[in-house]
């Protein structure tokens, strides 16, 4: 466990710790005491959007809370930072301040704090059900950068369409390729994805023809938040980086994959994946992650020295996809993995990001790349779970998908398991429209 | 000229019209009356960044004469936008605002018109020397795209880096190739650049180095800021597209030659172009460009439907390039070219960019891709001026170079030439740091 926790902030991680919020106590909640993220909601009753936490079946609404003298910030925090359509200022507060907010939820929803347990007036203004509550974007995001982290998942895209023999490109073992993602098209949870039109290379006709996408994708992957950024020129060290690390979400960053293949070479993707990428509107903390940190992949070549640090780097953060046909009610997960399995850490990007100079901002997204297992059933793509639609998946309501279809509705899920209780993202999820005509 | 002026707008490009600011009438002055470029400036008296626009050697100050009651907003702007850090609030009041306030000034800077001419009090409080000014990024750029639309530059980088037979990739006469810059790391004219580090492959090691960069490059660009967005899902028509473009600014999007060739393969470039783009103060609008709108090149083949427009859209910008080593006062031009050769348009980049249902931002920066002309003396980076250092640039000043050295100050430089006087962009400057230790 990290060594700069306080005991107090450790105490807030023993899975003993019990919410008199009932609902949380339940094995199978995403959001126990031990988890408490961070999101922005509004409801029917109060239409402004704030932050709030979420606890089992409930959203603690921290404006509320603050406003009523039970959750205390710096001086530095001249306003209620909780009373703002966005993470960003209460992130920029820094990590003290992040930690010390964490430490007194956890002690206000504790089963023995009579605090808010006891007082239901208090209750009824600072809680609101989570059924009831709209989810917003949880950050403003000033920009998002995608890296294609794991092994698996480039040697399978390499296979397919460069070289099976050298799918690997000989850059990828030395950095963490990464590019810039277009942070506008950031999408929360739940919005629709309509599917892209563009230019698509027929292998029969000479020239491109224009029209809907025939291979929409989803890329299954993480992201997280920058909590405390860089000045221009001066490059986050690599065993610091993950100090400057708010959280983690969900990603879904959906792909165009006719698109892609035509307009990639030589700058890389562009409409293929700018218009949308979905974000899970929970940002799950590191602080909350760390009993889940597990040991990277051993990592061969060893990297330059820039990209070097001690210890455990990754976190052993289940993952799954389901796909859920219109009209449909049952689901097929179609894909499980972990986080674990990439090769390069959150730390070594955001310190390969940095080290040429480029400063990076609070709010920022950097998306993991999509992950994917050692096992078929374990890749996050479609692409790659059908093998470019030459092995199509068989879904439990019937049919099948080589790629997705409209008004099919994809859910990235991931948690971490602890004992007795897990850490949960809540929902990804994103329904396909048809194309406009 | 467009159909949509009116005929007081028209009258603001007048060649005959003259300004009481006597320096705006020299025919070399960047800043005519006919001008009127918007940008963002605080200064000794006042640290307060706000909006002005440049008028010979004067900055005339939009909050101070919109506060004095002689530069009117419509109703809905409920605040004075002039008096903010960044051009965004007034841009999004929409262009028959910008319109307005453009026809406002130049009636107010007119020889004939007494207001301001005669009340030296008044203009006490409302100009200030451009040469007293601290100029500041005019906007705040939400996202920043980069496009690579000149077939010479295209070709002359395929030739160079793949295939001198098959320099120009199939797709690059499709569509304009475009993908996401870095935002972050715009800075305005006048931030010193530090040399980015990186990772370096060197042809006879096996293993990529990490060091300074050693092909230290420009690109002369020019950019084009949003001036109205579009919503996710809801592409720009090609044809009415420019009325979402508020104006151009010149842009050098310095770039790592070595960094970029070992990083690109197959995502685009990342550390190489993400340390610094700089960009000129003042923005031109669209409407100071219309008396030089000019035919683009035929276009072979013919642009699928979405990418068609009537008319002419390329604007004849005379740009320069030149470069000063540290020490030294004179400065060698070492490249002259002119927008004019650009192969796809603005419109057509904005068209293809929202196609696939991109949103756009106002503030959002789009890059037009380095500008190249037909001759060597024309190319718009030292890698192609210098044939990858192959054939070095003599220096007025004595020495050559293949690619920047520290303490070379770069400018770029571009007008559009009226008759007896010249629309320009004021300068783009940045000069080089040593590399981090």
């Amino acid at each position: 466990m990290s060594s700069t926790m306080t005991d107090e902030l450790k105490a807030t991680l023993d899975p003993a710790r019990k919410s008199w919020v009932e609902s949380a106590n339940d094995a199978q909640s995403d959001f126990p005491i031990q988890n408490l993220p961070f999101g922005v909601f509004s409801d029917a009753n109060n239409a402004k959007p704030r932050v709030g936490v979420a606890i089992g079946d409930l959203v603690a609404d921290l404006a509320a809370l603050h406003e009523a003298g039970l959750l205390r910030l710096p001086a530095s925090a001249q306003q209620n930072v909780f009373a703002r359509p966005a993470l960003n200022d209460f992130v920029a507060l820094g990590r003290d301040t992040w930690r010390s907010v964490r430490v007194q939820l956890s002690s206000l929803l504790a089963r023995e704090t009579a605090t808010l347990r006891d007082d239901a007036a208090l209750r009824a203004r600072a809680f609101v059900k989570l059924a009831d509550a709209t989810l917003h974007l949880p950050v403003e995001i000033p920009g998002y950068t995608d890296f294609y982290s794991s092994k698996e998942h480039a040697t399978n895209v390499g296979s397919m369409f460069r070289d099976p023999k050298n799918a690997l490109l000989p850059n990828w073992s030395e950095m963490p390729i990464g590019y810039n993602g277009r942070a506008s098209s950031v999408v929360v949870s739940g919005t629709p994805v309509r599917r892209p039109n563009g230019q698509l290379k027929l292998p029969d006709q000479e020239r491109p023809v224009f029209g809907a996408c025939r291979k929409l994708d989803i890329e299954l992957e993480t992201g997280f938040i920058v909590g405390r950024g860089n000045a221009l020129g001066e490059p986050i060290a690599c065993e610091s980086a993950e100090e400057h690390i708010f959280g983690m979400v969900l990603l879904n960053d959906w792909s165009a994959r006719d698109i892609q293949q035509w307009e990639y070479v030589p700058l890389g993707p562009f409409n293929a994946k700018t218009f949308a990428s979905t974000i899970s509107p929970w940002v799950v903390t590191l602080d909350a992650l760390e009993p889940f940190r597990v040991a990277q992949p051993a990592q061969e070549p060893q990297p330059l020295d820039y990209l070097r640090h001690k210890g455990d780097h990754a976190f052993d953060i289940s993952l799954e996809v389901l796909l859920r046909p219109e009209g449909v009610q049952e689901a097929t997960t179609i894909a499980r993995t972990n986080f674990r399995h990439m090769y390069w850490t959150m730390a070594q990007q955001l310190a390969h990001h940095t080290v040429a100079g480029c400063n990076t901002r609070v709010g920022d997204l950097m998306g993991s790349g999509t992950i994917s297992g050692p096992t078929p059933d374990s890749f996050g793509s479609l692409l790659e779970l059908t093998w470019n639609a030459k092995n199509p998946l068989e879904l439990k309501s019937g049919g099948t998908r080589g790629f997705i279809e409209d008004g099919d509705e994809l859910t990235l899920a991931g948690w971490c398991q602890g004992e007795g209780y897990r850490v949960g993202f809540g929902a990804c999820v994103g329904k396909i429209l048809p194309a406009l005509k």
